[in-house]
Order: structure tokens, then C-alpha cells, then sequence
């Protein structure tokens, strides 16, 4: 069968047995049930428990021969030792792929637990069982209702994600959402003894729903056959990579996170580079790119008008936005024009970005000026400085800021031109939640989001997400025209 | 006089005159009023208004000439050109200090305003009376309480600031307030015609009460004066500076902000080297390096241990970590043979970070692993990864993340070893302020803060801050072994 159809069945299971399934909260067990009911999985449950009658209200199984239907997908929460003889069981069964959530095997380094994983691989290979894992979270999918975390959103999207690592499979899904994105699948495979990055690739470069690809990586065990489906991902659809084990003491821990080698960081990038895959250095990051390919549109100009925030904010914007390869373009000679028409006063001071004190000179408001600039052909694309440190109390910072923000929602309202918003995110203690301004911040940060408007938590992240952005329409828009 | 006593008188005013103090709450006039009031600052105060019979409830003078009192001090909200005017009657009043929040001077490139402005220098050194700005928010002295910003602080600590921003005054002591850290005292001082960095450099580095100084710097008028001050300056206290305007437009963007002359950043670069200044490059770096220098103790070695979180999690730290300078060591032998004692399978898999898995198979709370970690003499510090990527849902989530929570409580109570947190802070939405899991995030981080446990929103973060730290400290030892 072919790689896409095999992981397009796994995505799409009418039937899952919890293998291991357990009355114990503090086993995985007893959570993968409680996944699939809390999230409403519409196709059927089976937990399977050698004692246990029913677990969570359902009817449990001692084995899966015992039970009545098919059953297309085995999430396996029992012990290592254990895995040989379910695979048998499964393949009795007709199963065709088992998620392992199962651990402790390669990673552990322990020379027995490495031979078990490669009989497991072995015995799967010849049952013609495909594995998830082991040592992995599996899948997420929104519109199938199948998640491998709690408080994970259902609403479906176009981002996938192949996440090596289980922990922040969950923490990717939970921290985009909070930014807005949505995903069509995401898949945590661990060790990887079957299938693997690669064939997850293909699959998001094939699968209709996905249109951006968010990968997380530790190693590979086959680098030639990557870098082939690299250099052919990223003309079909942005792949944003994070790498971990970069370091020294990365690839150690690599080593006893999922059993990868971790390979030199050197070589990585020189496949990132000549794949055209976009590198993200740490996990904000990937976020930040995620919210970036997620929102804008393919942006291949780099000329940056900015407007908003006091002065001194807009002096490190400006040095952020340019550190990161944006052109921070003097403000053009026909809006220079119509502000001295409102203030000939404003000549000298005049630049980019157009700060508070500056609007508050010429009588404008965030709005009109984003409107003129936006309707300036000299501007790739805008970005907003909340004022946030404007000097006023409650109810006038309040106004202040709403402006911004009603601003950059017109412009995005009325396709203008592409545009961020950069609102900060303080590190606010809970005695601080209900107060005015922190709330203020995170409804703007919502409103601004559900417009449809990337927000970044300071001018730096904003600059580096959109800088590479830019890179990787850039590339292919020369590639395209050659 | 001594430049010292003259900053320190400013410092501690026993009068305060608002001259164009006003009823519109649109005006500065009105605010800094507010701020006095709201505060409760112990002085007099005079609002000076030439029709206003009083502000907000406070009997209010047509001029200076008519308060009763002496006036130390005077905030000016007058329009530039009444400015020469009020320094005159400020002479014949005795006053010593003007603050000028009078902007619309040299900063907006018009001629005549600069000519204005140094006029209205050259009239002060004549009268014999100090100029803060213009241009600026003046002063913030917690222990007075004078501020010149809402919602600031007023529990006073030892952290000084010196910042041309006025914008960036109010965030600054706003965002490290949010991270524990309390000043001494600060001052914004914009274009700076009159007392300038330097001056208050060398208040800070005499003033007892500050033991560490941040700098936001845009441009100087005497670089060599700077230089002197900043070389003697490193040797005595932390001096941590963020440099604006660094890029060709951020030095665009300084000459309409403060009408500084930025000049280039390679000279600064130069200088903080030189000079051993603490470079912080984006403002949230300045903010984490204040926590780590609040906090933290004089650490000179680099060899960190990691506990908690994810395995992907620990990856990304190790990469983090080692990146920015520090050492992930491996575990030592006498843990190694410890641990082996509970669990003879983990020698394999063990490794630097700890991680939340390796931990459960130790049948280890993080709480015990730290104090092991910190009675060891191979690490220098220790960091925690708050186990936020925890798979369980609420109840045993809390109960996990506390865990380690208190595991740095312990060891920063018991004065076992350095420790910071890393607590993730993600962009919440206002309809998720009282989701658990992010209540749960917040109320650790005070209670973290509260306990003098240094917090950082990522790995990454925590480790430049870190090693900027040791750097200094490790430079400023050896020195003093020589």
C-alpha cells in the first residue's frame, strides 16, 4: 500500500482499542480512554484490561481477540515485554497499525531493551503491523476527534506537525492555539522503529487539508532518503523545522529521549539550507513561524512600515526589524507630503516608525495613518507597536490602544496589505490577572488574533518570523521566474 | 556642588512645583499631579496654573512666585516656549531642579527648536539651576514616592535605572516589578541637555541603596566622560546597558526621539567590552538579566545541572543552555552510583537534564534529585524545567509541576546551591485567564518570585542571562586574583 494511504488510515480510524487500558488516572492507560470520550471520538471504543469489567462507563475486553467488531487502530500502553505477544494478537485480529506508547526500550540505552525494540520492529515487519513509537504520543486529529493531550483544541486547520518528541507534540498544539493556529494533524513518533519523519512527510506534502508543515526533530536513521523528500517538500509547502540536539550535551540527551542519533548540527544545516526548509532556533519560534505562515500571505518584499509605541519602543523596533534583514524604508516622499499638508512642522522629525508622539503632533489617529501607508505601493508590509507604554491611566491607555489595534483590524479587514501586531506579553503573576492592563493586553491579543492578525510578543520575534517568511517566498518566486 | 549631592538632592525633594499642572486629564499637567497624589508623596505640593484655583482638590498658584513655601523641585508640562520665562522666576525662587517634561524641542530637527533648546540650556547654567530632560518623564524614587508612570511599584529594592526613554522608564520598572525585581531609584532623562548618563552614573555607582544599574542608552554628547565613568564604573557595581538605536534606522529613529547622536554601534560594542558592561540586546533580555543579577548570588563557574520536563524539553535546554555558554556536564560519578542504587537499569539512560521521565523511573520527586544535585560540588547552579509538557490532566498535573516548584523553593530556602526556574509564559487570551493551567503557571511564578527564585519564560532566556552573569562575575575575580 502506498505511505500516504497506510498514514491516512491511521489518521482516519473507525474503531481504536486501549490496549492496557486502566481504572488508574495516573496511568496513560486510563488517559488515552479518557482522551477519546472527553474529545467525543465518534468511531468505537474498546478499552482492553486483562480484570477490569468496565473502565470509564465502558465495556472492557481482557484481549482483543474478545472483542465483537474490527478494530483498526491499537493505542498499546502495556509494558515492553509484553509488545511481542500483542503484535501477534493484532495481526490474529487484522489490525493494522498500533500506536506504542509503550517506553523503556532503546532509549534507555539498556542492551536487552535495544533487542527487544528490534523484535518488535522484526515481528511487526513481518506481520505486516505498521508502528507508531514506540516511546511516542501518536496522533492528534481534530476532525476525527482523536487527541494524545488534555485541553487540546478541536477546531480543525490547515498546519500539520511531526513532532519526534511526546511532551511537545502537546506543547505545540496548545501554545499555536493560543496564537491562533489550527491544526489539520499532528503525529508524535518517538523512536521511530517503523514509521518515520520521512513517511510522515510524504504524507503532509500529499494530504489536501495540510498546507504548512511544522516538524520537530532529534535524528534520522536514514538521512539520504530525508533530504531527498526535503528538497522536494519545500516547493509544494513551507516546512518549518526545529532541530534539537544541537550541542554536545543535546546529543546526549538525544540519545536518551528517543534513541536518535542526533548527527552533526553542521550537516543539518546544510541540509536546511539547500532544501529551503525554514530552521527555527527554539520552540517560541517554531510558534512564532507557524502563526507567520499561518496568517500572512506569501509576502516577497522586505520593506517594513512601522507605526506606533513611544519613541524609545520604536527605536529598538526599528533596530530589530533591520538586525533580522528587514528594510525599515524611509517613510515615502507622497505621505511625507500629506503630513506636512496637516503639520509643516513635521518635516525634520518625520520617520519610520511613525511613533505616538509623532501621530499625536500630526492629530492622527493609528487608523488613518495605517491607511495611507497601507495604500502605498513602497511598503511590503506594515507592523503595529501597541502602546502599551503610552503614559496614561486606565481609561485613556485604553483608548490609546484600542486605536492601535482597531488599526491594524481595518487593514487586515480590507486586505490592504499584510500586517502584524506586536502586543506584549508580560510574565504576570495571578495576584496581577485581573488587573486592567494585563487584561487589556490579552483581549487586544485575542480580538487581534481572531481577526486574523498575527500578534508577536515584542518587535524581535515579529522581525525574525517575518524575515524568514519572506526568505522562503523570495526563494521560490526567483526560483519560479527563472 | 558635588554632582553626587546634586542628583541626590533631586532625588528627595521636600517641595514639588507642577508648573502648568491643568484639570484635562489629557495633559501631562494633570497626571504628574495625579502621580503625587495617588502615590502619596510626603512633601509639598504646588500646582502651578495660571487660572485654576485648584487640581484635583489642591490649592493651585497662577505662578511660582506666589507659592508660600520653598519649592526644591519643579515638574514643567509648559509649552517650549514659555520655558525661559518659568527658569527665570525658578531663579528668583531658589529652586534648584527642573524637570522638563517639555518636549517638541531639538528631537523634531526644526531649527529654531534647537536653537530654543540651547538657549534654554545656556540660561540654566547661567541661573545656576539643574535640567533633567527635556523631552522625559523625570524621576521615580519608590522610597519618596515620586513616579512618573501609573501602576508602578512602590516597595523599593537596589536596582537603579538610567534610561533616555521615557516610555521605556515606565515598562522597564513595570516588566521587572512583574519578576521580583524593586529599584532604587530611576530616572528617564531624554534629550539631556543638562545632566546626562553620566551624571547619574556616578550617583548610582555612590548611592548605597542601588547595587545593580540598568541603562538604556540612545546617544551621548561625551563619549570619552562616558567611557571613564563606565570603565571605572563595571569594578564597583553590575552595570547592564541596552543600546538603542544600533541599525541604520534605529539611529534614524534616536535623532527624532532624542536627538541623540547614536554614532556607530561597533564603537559602543567596543566600549561595553572594554569596559566589561553587561550587554543586553532586546528589552526583555534587560529585564531577565535585572532578575538574574537581583537574584542571583556572585556564581563564577559555568557547570549547570537541569531537572524536570519533557524529554524534548530537556533536549531543547541542553541546546539552549550549551549554546549560550554554559556547561550541561554530565551527572557525576557519586549521583550516578546513587541512583544506580535505586534503579541498577537507569546507567544508560541517565543524563544532564534530568528529565520528568527519568525521574519517575527513579521513583524520584524532583525535590530529591535537587538536593542531591545541590550538595554536589561539580555543579555551579542548578535550573529547573518546570514539567508544564506533563501529559496528566489537572488535579495530577498541579501535582507534578508543584513538585518542582517546591524542589527550587527548597534549595533556594536551604541556600544549598544557585537555582532559577523556567516557567513557560504563553500568550494567553483573555478568555483563558482562568483556565487552571495557566492559572497554575502564574501563581507558581509569584510564589517562585516571592521565594527569591529567579524565573525565566524559557530555556533559552534563563541561559544567556545566566552565562552574561558568570561571565561578569568570573572576569571581575580573576581580576582580583592578579
Amino acid at each position: 500500500m502506498k505511505i500516504t494511504k497506510t498514514i491516512d488510515d491511521i489518521f482516519h480510524p473507525r474503531s481504536i482499542a486501549v490496549v492496557g487500558a486502566s481504572q488508574n488516572p495516573r496511568s496513560q492507560g486510563y488517559q488515552y480512554l479518557r482522551f477519546l470520550l472527553d474529545y467525543g471520538y465518534r468511531g468505537a471504543i474498546y478499552p482492553v484490561n486483562l480484570t477490569a469489567m468496565d473502565i470509564l462507563g465502558i465495556l472492557s475486553y481482557p484481549s482483543l481477540k474478545e472483542i465483537p467488531g474490527n478494530v483498526d487502530y491499537v493505542i498499546c500502553c502495556i509494558n515492553a515485554a509484553l509488545v511481542r505477544g500483542l503484535l501477534e494478537e493484532c495481526f490474529l485480529k487484522k489490525v493494522k497499525a498500533v500506536h506504542l506508547f509503550t517506553a523503556q526500550l532503546s532509549e534507555t540505552g539498556d542492551q536487552k531493551a535495544c533487542l527487544l525494540e528490534e523484535e518488535i520492529k522484526k515481528d511487526a515487519q513481518k506481520l505486516g503491523i505498521r508502528l507508531i513509537g514506540p516511546n511516542c504520543m501518536g496522533i492528534y486529529n481534530p476532525r476525527e476527534r482523536i487527541a494524545f493531550n488534555h485541553d487540546l483544541c478541536m477546531e480543525p486547520g490547515s498546519v500539520g506537525a511531526i513532532v519526534q518528541s511526546g511532551g511537545l507534540a502537546g506543547e505545540i498544539v496548545r501554545l499555536a492555539a493560543l496564537r491562533g493556529v489550527r491544526f489539520s494533524k499532528v503525529v508524535s513518533y518517538g523512536n521511530a522503529v517503523d514509521l518515520n519523519e520521512t513517511d510522515f512527510l510524504e504524507y503532509f506534502l500529499w494530504d489536501k487539508e495540510t498546507k504548512v508543515i511544522l516538524v520537530y526533530i532529534e535524528g534520522t536513521r536514514n538521512g539520504r532518503k530525508l533530504f531527498k523528500v526535503l528538497r522536494r517538500a519545500a516547493k509544494i509547502k513551507p516546512v518549518i523545522i526545529l532541530k534539537g540536539g544541537r550541542s554536545r550535551a543535546g546529543i546526549k540527551s538525544v540519545a536518551s529521549h528517543t534513541a536518535s542519533m542526533a548527527g552533526s548540527i553542521d550537516t543539518w544545516q546544510v541540509v536546511f539550507r539547500q532544501t529551503k526548509v525554514v530552521q527555527a532556533n527554539t520552540l517560541n519560534e517554531l510558534i512564532d513561524l507557524a502563526a507567520a505562515f499561518y496568517f500572512l500571505p506569501p509576502i516577497t518584499g522586505k520593506r517594513v512600515g512601522i507605526v506606533g509605541g513611544g519613541g524609545g519602543k520604536s527605536v529598538l523596533a526599528s533596530d530589530e526589524y533591520e538586525e533580522a534583514g528587514l528594510e525599515v524604508i524611509p517613510i515615502p516622499e507622497d505621505i511625507v507630503k500629506f503630513l506636512e499638508s496637516k503639520n509643516p512642522k513635521i518635516t525634520g522629525w518625520l520617520c519610520n516608525p511613525i511613533d505616538a508622539s509623532i501621530l499625536a503632533t500630526l492629530n492622527l489617529k493609528s487608523v488613518d495613518i495605517l491607511r495611507c501607508m497601507a495604500e502605498s505601493p513602497e511598503f511590503d508590509l506594515l507592523s503595529v507597536n501597541t502602546s502599551e507604554d503610552s503614559l496614561f491611566p486606565g481609561d485613556l491607555w485604553v483608548e490609546f490602544i484600542e486605536g492601535d489595534a482597531n488599526g491594524c483590524m481595518m487593514v487586515r479587514k480590507e486586505g490592504l496589505k499584510p500586517i502584524v501586531a506586536v502586543v506584549g506579553n508580560p510574565e504576570i503573576g495571578v495576584s496581577q490577572t485581573a488587573n486592567w492592563r494585563w487584561q487589556t493586553l490579552s483581549r487586544l491579543r485575542e480580538q487581534l488574533t481572531g481577526e486574523g492578525v498575527p500578534v508577536f510578543s515584542s518587535p524581535g520575534r515579529a522581525a525574525v518570523a517575518i524575515s524568514k517568511l519572506v526568505d522562503y517566498y523570495q526563494y521560490w518566486k526567483e526560483a519560479g521566474d527563472e
